[in-house]
């Protein structure tokens, strides 16, 4: 079951990714393709260098229904994304949701891997920041380290409080809702 | 003679986007080494990323010649780029060229790995699109596909095209020549 | 002893490239945070790099202390980066000095990995470049490339000739002092 409930918050990190990746083209007044393009490497961007440095298997390469939903994800938010008042604030939310997710998601990945809690903590940190790394390079904008390292800040120590808790033998759930606090 | 058909469009792709990169060097009134890093890093640029993808070795760690090549060519274009009168029209029409080949020779590599169809897609474009995205990159350029996005959709439609046609038991000279219309 | 030298040079490197990281954090005026992840992308990014396209297993995925050296390397420099005068001046020597390193221990790890000398060198040339185009990247500068190719050409020079040396059969210790010069 906790299983389960890992794969599904890995599955929403991404789709939010997406989203924001998406938003990003919308900014840019990319067309459909520019939004697909952005929406996916952000959404699978931080997973991808995760399973690249952990020298795992790239986890889409496996499973094509990831790409899948992050263009149907961005294709959605084409034909949306004129909708809502407030861009920018919906864009900042969800990168803040995401990071979360996937400092979570990332450093379990790690652990499960093999990797000690140092390496873990990082892997997390990685995950939950790089996909948003890609998007503003792409999209021509300053990469959010720069500019918002307060959620780097929070993505270690979702990841750290996390990577601890487990270690500690915490039951997962309890940890995973530790590392969202 | 379809493999050497298709190693000869992958040379011809490193040469192309080789030049591109020298191209942009030229722009930035780059040293000798400017141009061959960035000739370089551009050409080999996008086979690499999708080796690193794939989990396969990559492609120049076993054939140093293309790093030579490449070098080669870029030195070549430091010694005429003052020559043609419009650099950016030649950068753009290469750049063209260049996805076109890619988005195959990238999707057939993917293919050939054991990819299934929507992966061998996904790495045609990311091979027809990285090595400029590195080179805007590394010559402090807006990366293409903010403002060029139309070639990302070129390269989608190549790739697409050619994977549908290679599956669907086309003759693989059909394949490859549909996916460059 | 040679060994023990190349990984204390390597060690050098590491250190001197996350002080440059943490550096620029300093110019970019941001936090603790801020400072530890550019720090430590810095610090390990062209090594991490080698290690990718070699195939190797990332070398600090399984040696955690490097994490934590560059983490606490970047803390230091938070806490007196205020003290110096001229921060710039600082930055451009120890990039030089890092660069210097880097193309020395990146060639050895390349031969030592079986690469053929041309690849090495060229492993040399990423090692030494990468961290610091990460760093620019993420600090949001122009990237080094592009306006101090004087570096890049040191970084090949030194690479090359340590390569040469070396498979001409020299001792290492005399490789690795004419890599420097």
């Amino acid at each position: 079951m906790l299983d389960t409930v890992t794969t599904a918050l890995d599955w929403l990190g991404i789709v939010v990714f997406a989203v924001t990746g998406a938003l990003v083209a919308s900014r840019k007044q990319m067309d459909v393709v520019g939004f697909v393009m952005l929406g996916t490497a952000t959404g699978i961007g931080g997973g991808t260098l995760r399973d690249v440095l952990m020298g795992a298997p790239v986890f889409w390469t496996r499973a094509p229904a990831y790409l899948v939903v992050c263009a149907a994800v961005s294709v959605v938010v084409f034909f949306t994304a004129h909708l809502p008042q407030s861009r920018h604030r919906i864009l900042l939310w969800l990168d803040a949701v995401g990071l979360a997710l996937f400092a979570v998601t990332g450093a379990e990945a790690a652990l499960r891997a093999g990797a000690g809690a140092i390496v873990a903590a990082a892997m997390g940190v990685i995950t939950a920041t790089f996909g948003g790394v890609i998007r503003d390079i792409l999209g021509g904008e300053s990469p959010v380290i720069l500019s918002r390292e307060i959620y780097a800040t929070a993505a270690l120590a979702g990841a750290v409080t996390f990577t601890g808790l487990t270690l500690a033998g915490a039951p997962r759930d309890v940890s995973v809702g530790a590392g969202f606090a």
